[in-house]
């Protein structure tokens, strides 16, 4: 594949940032890519790497004569990170980031941005429980899909350039408006976090359950929960404080039909338990079938 | 490995039987495996795929003269069970099984037992979301726990036999009474479950999503949940309608908490947010620790 930007800065260097370094490499999608972050310790770690062709220790710098600027921090901290930047954006730069949430990263971020910058708000859906400069890897978003989020009246020559930058990491490209976005993601993404997270707690809070017993006997169910419930605690915060509203709508759809679930248990309704089960097995099976999960027992978890 | 016992008969094909077949089969832990479905199709895919030393058409063909006999039925499937094997039952066997439940497994088999005929409950801690009699590998119990849960006055012999079978079959055991079993399985097994089915049954419902986004951006989150979702229904209808209690306070409990964190949502609390976040990333350590599950990213999910 041919360059499709010369110069792309990434502002934060976690799990995306850095899975976007090494897929951008592994294609040659960009002529130089620098990086900063702000703590000092992960500079240091992304040096030690080879993370990024350049480390910056100063946002600005990294951003200096950058075509296109990605922003990977955590939701709540979008619209200080461009504050900073922007006094310091190439005229006819595209900003773009990687936030779970986009309604309230608009929000944030658009106001400060000045005329002649285009913002293309985007969210690759992939991820893993690791965090940090050392867990990306190249392939992360090959057969993932990354939704982009377009402004009314946005350059379409810059979305495309975006969108084609995502295909060349692998992702498929979809695009959506900010409060679909946000309600999907709320149903695919966000409550299940919230609940995983619940689950967990809860097996830890019981008293008369051992914390070994727990993790003992975690292959039973639990620590399919425990993946998702590693998941960086920031990012997370910020998520669900930034798509409030839609998440509680989720959730509160949750809690009814879990109410509704449970009264069948205590009724002994045998076939609506069974009914409910069988519906959410076919489930499985699409995602199976799009390619989104492995068939394999277990996830294809190897020995453990 | 030598064999523990001449002749063991299987009650019931799926996942865990077959499992065990194959198992005893890997190390030589017995003489002749009888096998018994009460569906003439798996007993057909059970000849065709060499499931069973010998596959029989009926259960007490199955069962006579067997040193042990495994009921490997649902739950609910049980008594029944229990009543019609006992009159073919050879004196001095032993009866154990594998259900999710013991308390109203025991409940339901020790009154139909002959004297001198002993029952030795288990519960193997593994599984997939696969079921049926081509869902079976030796490996699936390898590192993994199966409690044992010996009645009052039970022939120590004989427990530790079933014990000294299953660590021959790659697990490792325990003793535990059947309330606290029923206990420790809700919080780390039944509500998970029946946690997951709702979570997969409100993204099938919430109408303003539609199921190709589910399944497309599954990746996000969503997917890890529909493992265990995809689960059998039947034995999972037994499971929840035969551990009600314990299942029901768990879930009250898990509804408890997830009020708390809905409350720290809406009032913007992210402090609460982010301590709860931290504490559930430590479990996940643990269960890594203790060989439960991988460290790799995504549980070492290969290309999809």
């Amino acid at each position: 594949m041919s360059v499709i930007y010369d110069r792309v800065a990434l502002i934060g260097l976690g799990l995306i940032a850095s899975s976007m370094f090494w897929a951008m490499k592994r294609s040659g999608l960009a002529g130089e890519v620098t990086g900063y972050a702000r703590s000092s310790e992960s500079r240091d770690i992304a040096r030690e790497i080879g993370l990024c062709d350049r480390v910056c220790d100063s946002m600005a710098e990294a951003v200096e004569g950058a075509d296109l600027v990605v922003l990977c921090v955590p939701v709540g901290a979008m619209g200080a990170v461009a504050a900073e930047i922007a006094p310091a954006l190439k005229p006819g730069a595209t900003v773009s980031d990687v936030g779970s949430v986009k309604k309230a990263v608009i929000d944030a971020v658009a106001p400060h941005l000045p005329e002649g910058v285009h913002f293309v708000p985007a969210h690759p859906l992939a991820g893993t429980e690791h965090s940090g400069p050392r867990s990306g890897f190249a392939e992360l978003f090959d057969h993932r899909w990354c939704l982009v989020v377009p402004q009314i009246g946005a350059d379409r020559d810059a979305v495309e350039k975006v969108e084609k930058l995502w295909q060349g990491m692998g992702a498929l490209t979809g695009e959506m408006d900010a409060d679909h976005h946000d309600l999907v993601l709320a149903v695919i993404s966000h409550a299940p976090h919230l609940i995983a997270y619940t689950m967990v707690g809860v097996a830890d809070d019981i008293r008369r359950v051992t914390e070994t017993e727990v993790i003992q006997y975690s292959a039973a169910g639990f620590r399919d929960f425990t993946r998702i419930a590693a998941s960086d605690p920031t990012m997370w915060r910020d998520v669900f404080l930034s798509n409030k509203d839609a998440t509680l709508e989720i959730l509160g759809r949750f809690t009814e039909e879990l109410f509704a679930l449970q009264k069948a248990i205590r009724d002994g309704d045998g076939e609506h338990l069974h009914a409910y089960f069988t519906r959410t097995r076919a489930i499985r099976k699409g995602i199976i079938a799009a390619g989104q999960d492995t068939d394999a027992p277990d996830f294809g978890r190897g020995k453990v």
